[in-house]
């Protein structure tokens, strides 16, 4: 502890001495760019836009996981929505996807005492035999606890994850708590389990079962998985409170069909003397099945399509680029983004600042970075900017998102607004992600601090150097 | 308005007049019975075991609709609980009731914008064929804009209830807006209609569709129901503002089975010098079949059994015998409380005051009744020892609830501590009726309610009068 806690200070010490010389070097913002963020601010605290675009994805298309007809309908809505609000170089770019599909899940208790409970396969997970598995549970907290069992105790059963995510305002608690989503399923059946079920990586006390996309390792059987609501999940934990046996019954026809073809949409705002750097600003066009993907990721596209416009429609152009990535399949494997990392041939350079949103629909209650230090004064000067937007300054250490996490691994500067994910995971990959729980005036919100951030952005009369500490790899 | 009004100041004046020389001879109650309703109240406060009896009935039992294995459950369940309490007379009587099964229910929008959305039959609907019903969707606000339509306007149409309920403290609101669900089938029906998707009934935001009885008229055809959530009804909407035919397919395989067996679960608590008059608490043990019936009315039936048993705990015995009833089948046509007032035979009039709990978990914010206008004085004493639960007093015209219809009709007076409605239709009848939504605090503060006000009711130094307005037919 003590030896961490003086590390940190010195480094500390360290950033504010660089910090404080590159101050004074730092070229600042000119008064017409700094007018215009001004402007954008202004315009988009007033502007219906990005309600609208969630409006209409959700109602026109609604859920679009990758495969499904809704995703190709998505691509097609976002082409003709990119061409009606005047984005230049508005193309598609085809990418393979993954194509799998939910068909029905029944999870029911046996004993003690019967009852049946909503339930979602997670995504990817095999289904069972027609009949369905049944078989007694094992009640574990999380993964260190079920690892901690003696050998033989896992075997033939169906493994209950029962941790409860806790609610968090940066999204910390999902971070720490889908672990069992993800590798929980192979975890089990590296130990002999014949089933998973786990409580919802959710924050709501509302009877709906989440879904999400687990991995399965390479070297183990694959079982089936399934989610429960919190206040199932609350009641399962009490059918155990009587000692006796509890066994469940798992029935879910999910199954992988052959992959399919989908495609990230790209848009533009060209930019001037600087246009062949851009400023990247994604989302993800796909969502989960059950929902129709209003905040994860309809907010998100809604917002960045939104920046865009706002931007294009000031008497100036940008200095620099400004792109709109709508990726493919972020939720079930990043193939949009993957795919887009991996054709750059070269040309990651030019990415030289990423933006990215999907984590609800506001409002903006930070702005992180993960910039070259010597680039913090300009990141204070547009943390100035966003003063009446009433934002906390965070650290130097952004993740950005999924999907530019490639680009980030390769020292791309990541600024971030950050979304306030405080009531995210209560609908976050449920039925219950629909247009009902977009607030407008939060968006707008959203959609000024993000505009005034991409502008000035894109204005910044320096150059963006690469990130001197890119993402470390999390996979 | 003027003639309504002079009437109604003529009325007050003269209750006025009648309770001034009512009060004179109303006789007031003992020291001993008030310090008793003190004492019952702050126990009530720090009692936990409502909650617990609310947790013990979902969890252990859970779904429990009129004619399946949970009804059947439900009553050896009551049966058990009861003798445990240590109530007297416990016993179960039989009661036929109709047996629907939901089956399994889809909605889809065909056109011009393909959804599925989350559909519940209305209860009682008959299903589809196999392949569901296809059409062309006819919206309407409700009753009143259907019949005003032309003749032939709903033929063969599937016909779209929009109206939204108003969310009330006193449920009026769902008593406007239910009449859609009950009548609505057979007013399309008549009309031609082919079937029918209502709005639900509730003020939520969250997508649940919820359920509840229709009554279908025996001179039309019997067309299916269903309804969906307060999101997808918006979404619904919003694919007529394109001015396109919006076209659904609805799938049900709802149907009747054979009428079954459930029972009422009675069990007393015997008074002393005037045991032969009973006090009735009256609640319901069956409950819809999508939610664990938490609040409605596994509450209801956990506040009454909580009253008598503390009532039950006091040193000295209540005066008059107070009689827990807990009712089959209210849901789904009230057998179970019209065989109880069919049974009496002539044994009505020893119902000389009535109690029902079934609006929820609490709080308790109110204090009604429809007693004989010569015993107002009595309910202001009571409304004075319910003091520090802060209620406020409302009026003479208490309807009790549907299960005590039958004895309200034949003037057995009503006491009404009112339980508090403001957030009963967000999960009211839906899969989100779970022990989560159960507060502990507000459901102690509900059995104090009840509790002095049974106790002083069963204690009542006078004769309980037959109520001289009956509570006017509803049927």
């Amino acid at each position: 502890m003590r030896i961490s806690k003086t590390l940190t200070l010195a480094a500390g010490l360290l950033t504010v001495l660089a910090c404080a010389s590159a101050a004074e070097k730092s070229p600042a913002y000119s008064k017409v760019d700094l007018a215009a963020a001004d402007k954008l601010r202004e315009r988009a605290l007033a502007d219906p836009s990005a309600y609208q675009l969630i409006t209409s994805l959700t109602t026109e298309v609604g859920p679009r996981p990758a495969g499904s007809a809704g995703d190709k309908a998505a691509v097609s809505w976002a082409l003709r929505e990119m061409q009606r609000l005047g984005f230049a170089n508005v193309r598609s770019v085809e990418v393979a996807v993954p194509h799998w599909v939910r068909g029905e899940a029944e999870f029911a208790v046996i004993t003690p005492w019967p009852q049946s409970m909503p339930t979602l396969a997670l995504g990817g997970s095999v289904g069972t035999p027609a009949e369905g598995i049944e078989g007694e549970v094992l009640m574990v907290k999380d993964l260190e606890a079920l690892k901690a069992l003696p050998a033989g105790a896992v075997k033939d059963r169906i493994v209950f994850f029962s941790n409860r995510m806790e609610r968090t305002r940066d999204g910390s608690g999902y971070g720490r708590a889908v672990t069992v989503r993800v590798a929980g399923p192979s975890a089990a059946a590296g130990l002999g389990a014949q089933g998973v079920v786990i409580r919802s990586i959710s924050t709501s006390d509302e009877r709906f079962a989440h879904t999400g996309a687990l991995r399965y390792a390479a070297d183990v059987s694959r079982i089936p998985a399934v989610a429960i609501s919190n206040p199932d999940a609350d009641a399962l934990v009490r059918q155990f409170e009587t000692g006796k046996s509890v066994r469940v019954r798992i029935r879910s026809s999910s199954r992988d069909l052959a992959p399919a073809r989908s495609a990230n949409v790209i848009g533009e705002i060209p930019g001037t003397d600087r246009s062949s750097e851009i400023v990247i600003l994604g989302a993800h066009l796909d969502s989960w099945d059950p929902g129709v993907g209003a905040i994860d990721d309809g907010a998100g596209v809604a917002i960045m399509m939104t920046v865009a416009k706002l931007i294009g429609e000031l008497d100036q152009n940008p200095r620099r680029t400004i792109r709109v990535v709508l990726f493919a399949n972020e939720e079930f494997g990043t193939s949009g983004s993957m795919a887009y990392v991996e054709a750059l041939q070269g040309e990651a350079d030019r990415h030289v600042l990423g933006f990215e949103a999907d984590f609800g629909a506001g409002p903006v209650w930070r702005l992180s970075s993960r910039v070259n230090p010597a680039q913090l004064p300009a990141i204070d000067q547009i943390f100035r900017a966003l003063g009446p937007l009433k934002l906390v300054r965070g650290e130097n250490e952004a993740g950005g998102g999924a999907d530019l996490e490639g680009l980030a691994k390769l020292g791309m500067p990541i600024l971030e607004p950050g979304l306030d994910g405080t009531r995210y995971f209560d609908v976050h990959h449920t039925a219950n992600d629909t247009l009902a729980k977009v607030d407008p005036a939060a968006l707008r919100q959203a959609v000024a601090a993000f505009a005034v951030s991409v502008w000035l952005g894109a204005q910044f009369p320096g150059d963006w150097e690469r990130a001197k500490t890119p993402l470390p790899s999390r996979r």
